[in-house]
């Protein structure tokens, strides 16, 4: 409780200002951030202070100073130019995903395009697949490495995806994970806050986000998705970083798998030239995106993938991570197969569905702590516009522990619809709309 | 995070439905305040849980609900008729206002008029003073008592002000602490349930509600008085207890004093047959409502102030808990004169101002764990109405810190309006409104 002398600031006046819609002001926001890393506001203040964030709001100015804060909370990395021997810096985040395996192929693309990929990523939580938990299917691929060997790597290999140190915006770390178990994690500005601090504190020039709507993603609809979009841009540009956002569709899964290796081995077939459809467009929708940003317009992408150039740059990105590239992926013990119920045209798949059983099956995880399986997943045999035929394989299920099949197969129950013979289902554009500063 | 099956309650998604709006099923209200009190469900995840509450609110059956649960998790104490004599037992709370001790001259006073007052009181916390730590300025006076004394003495003397036992509604102990660091407490649902669930649990069969309105009360509107009077006299009635509230005005302080022993002396004067006016309304009236709560309507409380019976009950009720009713209350080391600013009528006294003062001066805690000081507080020398001479003594202040003084009186500024000489201010009604069942 306050002493009413006003010279300081107080927990509970925080929070009350944020319950009773005032904005916070610059100080506060600064106070409360830097108080909560060092642990003088307590969880319990937090996680109220988060609840009256995702129901009242904050405006652009009250974002804009909270992800500086959460910023300040680490150090900001540098990645001199000489070090990056002269390719400019340019990443990618997703919101997450089903099969939402892109950063693997996009990476290596990019960096074959001639820019430097800093990305620092995270695991997965949920339905949606972590971009470190599928490389981790690699054997021995490794998520950490220190600050020299990850500028070392960016310069030599041009591509990093490592996981992020202690020391990259520890306010948001601590935060994200109340936010988790205190259902504040739908929040428009907590969202984009978080992303943005991370993502502007890792010092990339350039941004592409890649905002998810649809059934399997955080965003329902794409108003919310295009909020998301907004906000996050608009912090890019304050912050000097050259952001653009793509809202894209995940009502459906991404390519023909969710799980960890699973989609390590679908990533391969894109660098190799061939692989999904979907996976290929978004790839290369993406590396065209991040190299405009990254003012590397000459380059056509789609070249580097034929030519085995985006392949080189994998390779090389695994190996210099402890990672055998040509070592055979982890498969899971056991398989089961989800025939298609009935003759017809797939007219829609849903990607939630798939992603709660790919995570029954134990690719994904409950709780942080929480092992995943590296050959557990979802195999699709069809996507929207196929034409099925009853009791043929739909799903293959892989899963060390059989078990857990028939909970994934509930999760199916009812993913897709099959329309007579002969349709022509009205398939949804992958891309939705773009926004830029 | 929930697991999809639906099987068993889970806090993130119990924080969710009330974050969305959704009401609360019996089930999840059952299970959270059970799993909180264990432990189960973390501080961080009831604070957000209570700021969803507090901005979304709770219907009247999530409230009963929620007042059923806390009650539940702790045990339900029973007053045997024949321990008590054959006294009917009734109960008074207040929401807590300056200068509010009300229930040191009332409790002794019903009980002359042949009931049973089992009141369990609570200690105070910011500008509000609690009656336990008023009761312990009497020399040797102490709080706590065994159940089975608590019982005896409610037999032989009829009144019992002490406090509760841990087991008493412990989910709301726990509860209340919480949401006083985390800007939760000004929730009408929260309020009534946590008053309510200690009320019906300590087992009385009646009880008054005097809901405080006005600048020194938690609610500042009789509007908000009076749905918080609704909610609690609907709670009770659903619980078979008998229940009645009046709406009191707390624009102005209560007495002529506010601070612990001060109050105590000031209750004595009203108990030996004198006292400030309006304390001895609040008295009779609260008294008339609590006897006719019980069944008791043949007593006029005001002749057992006058014949002596109403101080006999109380010398022996604090003799039952230790204190001496002779000895001499403590006094604060130091005293400071505010003088009168002015000739003309005193219109109004800011009850806020004159609590802050009074807690500033050392009555009042800013933490449950610090301590108060028995001797210091406000002394007001004219109430609204009085005609006031400029340079006469308007406060005293009373403390054992001297350098508190300024502080106390920086509160005081503005304390008081002050019309010219001869007008007739327009003075409210201390009874506002009464709600029943």
């Amino acid at each position: 409780m306050s002493d009413f002398s006003g010279t300081t600031f107080d927990a509970v006046e925080v929070i009350r200002t944020k319950r009773d819609r005032e904005e916070l002001s610059d100080g506060a926001i600064d106070w409360v951030i830097d108080a909560y890393t060092r642990g003088a506001v307590a969880d319990e203040q937090m996680a109220a202070l988060a609840m009256a964030i995702l129901l009242n709001g904050m405006s652009r100015r009250e974002i804009s100073t909270w992800t500086d804060a959460m910023i300040a909370s680490g150090t900001r990395m540098s990645l001199p130019a000489e070090a990056l021997r002269g390719r400019p810096t340019t990443d990618k985040h997703s919101t997450g995903g089903v099969g939402d395996k892109i950063t693997l192929p996009l990476a290596p693309l990019v960096a074959a395009c001639g820019a430097a990929v800093p990305q620092l990523s995270g695991r997965g939580l949920g339905h949606t697949g972590g971009t470190l938990d599928k490389l981790e299917s690699i054997p021995g691929w490794r998520a950490t490495l220190t600050h020299d060997e990850f500028l070392a790597q960016l310069g030599e290999v041009g591509a990093v995806v490592c996981a992020a140190s202690d020391d990259l915006a520890p306010a948001d770390k601590k935060l994200y994970r109340l936010r988790d178990v205190t259902g504040t994690v739908e929040s428009i500005p907590l969202i984009a806050s978080s992303i943005m601090s991370k993502k502007i504190a890792e010092g990339t020039a350039a941004l592409v986000l890649d905002v998810k709507v649809g059934s399997g993603a955080f965003m329902k609809d794409a108003d919310s998705a295009r909020e998301l979009a907004r906000t996050m841009v608009a912090l890019g540009s304050d912050h000097g970083v050259r952001t653009v956002a793509l809202l894209t569709n995940m009502d459906t899964p991404l390519g023909l798998t969710a799980g960890n290796a699973l989609e390590v081995r679908e990533s391969v077939e894109v660098l190799s030239g061939g692989g999904p459809p979907d996976v290929v467009e978004l790839t290369l929708t993406l590396a065209r995106e991040m190299l405009a940003a990254a003012g590397l317009d000459g380059v056509d992408p789609a070249d580097r993938l034929q030519d085995g150039s985006a392949m080189d740059v994998w390779r090389r990105m695994v190996r210099a991570q402890g990672g055998d590239p040509d070592a055979a992926l982890p498969a899971a013990r056991e398989t089961s197969v989800v025939p298609a119920p009935a003759d017809g045209v797939l007219v829609s798949l849903d990607a939630y569905a798939v992603g709660v059983a790919a995570w029954r099956l134990g690719a994904g995880r409950a709780r942080k702590e929480d092992p995943v399986q590296a050959g557990a997943g979802v195999q699709m045999h069809a996507k929207p516009g196929a034409v099925l035929r009853g009791g043929e394989p739909l799903f293959t299920l892989h899963s060390d522990d059989p078990e857990r099949f028939a909970r994934a197969e509930e999760a199916l129950v009812g993913a897709v619809t099959i329309a007579p013979e002969g349709s022509r289902p009205d398939l949804a554009p992958l891309v939705i709309d773009r926004v830029d500063g």
